[in-house]
């Protein structure tokens, strides 16, 4: 193995797109540094905001809270119960073993008793893909609660990995509207709260290496309901592609950012305003995406 | 195997994307039908325009020479020898073959004879890939020689195999310049014939099955100096991806030209005209692409 950089002892990571090779002191302290760049480039947290990061309890979201309480930022967290499933209860044990670590609150939301059947039951009654159901949930979960709370941003730990395997979906579809919005800094709109992805530009690799070294806990094992999704076929291909095509990922998503974006910024506007018919939160339509789902669910129980 | 849909015989071929099992007497008349349509919807060709074809020898532009050849059109063919390989001659025999079939003429041009080196030669000395070497070299001869000879336009066998896989390196770089001239008709410009690629609706496996029912002679073995091409790795991939799901190429190709083209079409404005300053070629710069690689190799020679 190579020797770090920075210092004289045996490397533990070598990142081809930084041509560096770190070991297990100098690699938090490259990570925290590079964290906070990202945050400062990108304008995304203020000392001074209210910040709320939703933390599912997998390795990104763990680490991004960690971080940022390492980095001086007091921020709340929000972890939404998606299941029964021993998956469910070990990520809210992960979550909450966060929360007491660094002391700060941690809020939970339980799908099943906001909507009496949990995502895979839900997901079957809409008739689509889980993550999509699942995702769809959470983000709206997320803005009502951050809405109902006053918190100014909302944190995801979306990596380069995440990001680019979206941008490769919705570039195989031209998917334009999403295209547009896929961002890392949302800017905050009447009803919305901003919405930052600090980890950008970290990959898979990157922060499974930091929460090894920082030996944080975290679930290992996979959402049981996300197999064959999408997004792993596209990260597995994406990573074959990266073997033969070193950098190609960085490339794809960082020349979107500066190229691509550029091109579409004046393609959309953001779509008016609303308050939901039943439940009076921000939304874009007459009833926001929860009380659609809630309905749907109530039709289906009661045929 | 499954029952042709136009009549009662054993289907040679099924078309996901068409949903459409065919077989070896129906199919060569679809194959046409579908050309034709092709060649409408993007108003490609006129019956009284002078053409010409770019014939390598391989699968798609023989096929695409004798298909027009079969729906009227008389259509010039012109092949540009890259190396003394086997494959060369090979090429070469199957072109000569198509056009004593067709009737039509023939026109070589020998890389050899215009720089003195074979394609792999000029492509150490310019130190970039084969294939990118190639296409530059022989993109620059055919505009050329239908400038001096009056063509209106010229015809290629680009399928949608070869154009998924060009857009797919085009993004994954958000080469925009490239992306806003990847289109299946670019017009003519002034000293620039107009280009069209009539098989863009057509899989690489589509066209083998119609040179192989039609029984057209063609070099079946890949170019010698191809190995490695990153086209060659995307259209591997692609494929990877089709197969996990289906539709995936068609839909990522017709939306691009449907959707991305449209957003971008006020992007760039073509560059102004200029006539090289040694062969009086029409050009964009000075001194037109040939030219330069001429003068590359002539101070190569001189070292």
């Amino acid at each position: 193995m190579a020797k770090c950089r920075w210092c004289t002892k045996n490397a533990i990571i070598y990142m081809k797109e930084h041509r560096l090779a770190l070991c297990e002191d100098c690699y938090p302290k490259w990570f925290l540094r590079m964290l906070e760049r990202t945050i400062e480039k990108w304008k995304m947290l203020k000392k001074d905001e209210k910040i709320l990061v939703a933390v599912s309890g997998g390795k990104d979201s763990v680490a991004v809270w960690y971080c940022l309480s390492q980095l001086g930022y007091l921020v709340d967290g929000v972890h939404v119960v998606i299941s029964d499933t021993e998956y469910s209860v070990k990520s809210k044990e992960a979550v909450i073993k966060m929360s007491q670590l660094i002391n700060r609150p941690i809020h939970i939301i339980d799908i099943k008793k906001e909507f009496g059947k949990d995502i895979s039951e839900i997901s079957k009654i809409l008739r689509r893909e889980n993550c999509s159901v699942c995702s769809t949930i959470k983000r709206n979960l997320l803005n009502k609660f951050a809405y109902d709370n006053n918190y100014d941003v909302i944190v995801t730990g979306h990596n380069l990995d995440d990001e680019v395997a979206t941008l490769f979906g919705n570039v195989l579809r031209w998917n334009l509207e999403y295209l547009v919005r896929q961002a890392p800094v949302l800017p905050e709109k009447e009803g919305f709260a901003k919405k930052v992805k600090p980890f950008i530009r970290f990959t898979d690799e990157e922060i499974r290496v930091f929460v090894k070294v920082k030996n944080l806990a975290f679930v290992e094992q996979r959402c049981p309901f996300s197999k064959g999704a999408t997004s792993l076929v596209y990260k597995d291909l994406l990573n074959k592609l990266e073997e033969e095509m070193p950098l190609t990922k960085w490339t794809f998503y960082s020349k979107f950012l500066s190229d691509f974006q550029k091109l579409v910024s004046s393609y959309t506007t953001y779509p008016k305003l609303n308050f939901c018919k039943i439940c009076n939160s921000p939304c874009l339509l007459e009833i926001c995406a929860l009380c659609r789902i809630k309905e749907k669910i109530k039709q289906k129980s009661a045929i």
